[in-house]
């Protein structure tokens, strides 16, 4: 996750999940990770990042809205969003985005 | 910028930069400061977003793509832009994006 993802030539969809927790660990760290490795087995899943400092913004990348969609509807990561209105979350917003163009720049060695 | 950004109604863009630095500060956190300060006082900008954790990720948003072309061309982002590659970025993407939806949840008091 600490990592750029390797996504494909435009266009595809991302999704930014911006977020406040709320006080407390409570067992955040273990879904997280798990949602994270769910994500992957995904269909259409293309690549994720992730940074929390204060705000957390986790930014999915996915191949199709159906893909986007497939995934909220999946049994453990809707258990997963009932907790995380319950107790991690103090607020947050999920934008799903067209990525239209995309650029990269690599530091020579 | 710990906050979520406070953006309308879709549709809008989305700039999702992110990116590994170099080793050093070389007057990285007074530039990023800065562009920060000068991005929203850009026409067209709607909020930003911005965490790092190894990774760092910046999401800015914009009403227009005239807006984000602008912004890339302003003259104090060039040279930032400049020194970004020279200095302070080990590799970085850029993805330009159309947010066709959003939805928020709030804690209740």
């Amino acid at each position: 996750m600490s990592e750029i993802a390797e996504t494909p030539k435009p266009p595809y969809y991302a999704v930014i999940f911006s977020s406040v927790r709320t006080e407390g660990e409570n067992s955040y760290g273990e879904m997280s990770q798990k949602m994270f490795e769910l994500a992957r087995e995904q269909k259409g899943f293309l690549g994720v990042e992730s940074a929390r400092e204060g705000l957390g913004i986790t930014v999915s990348y996915w191949e199709t809205l159906e893909d986007i969609a497939n995934w909220k509807q999946n049994e453990e990561h809707l258990i997963a969003q009932q907790k995380g209105a319950e107790l991690w979350y103090q607020s947050y917003k999920t934008r799903i985005c067209l990525v239209e163009r995309d650029y990269r720049f690599e530091r020579k060695l």
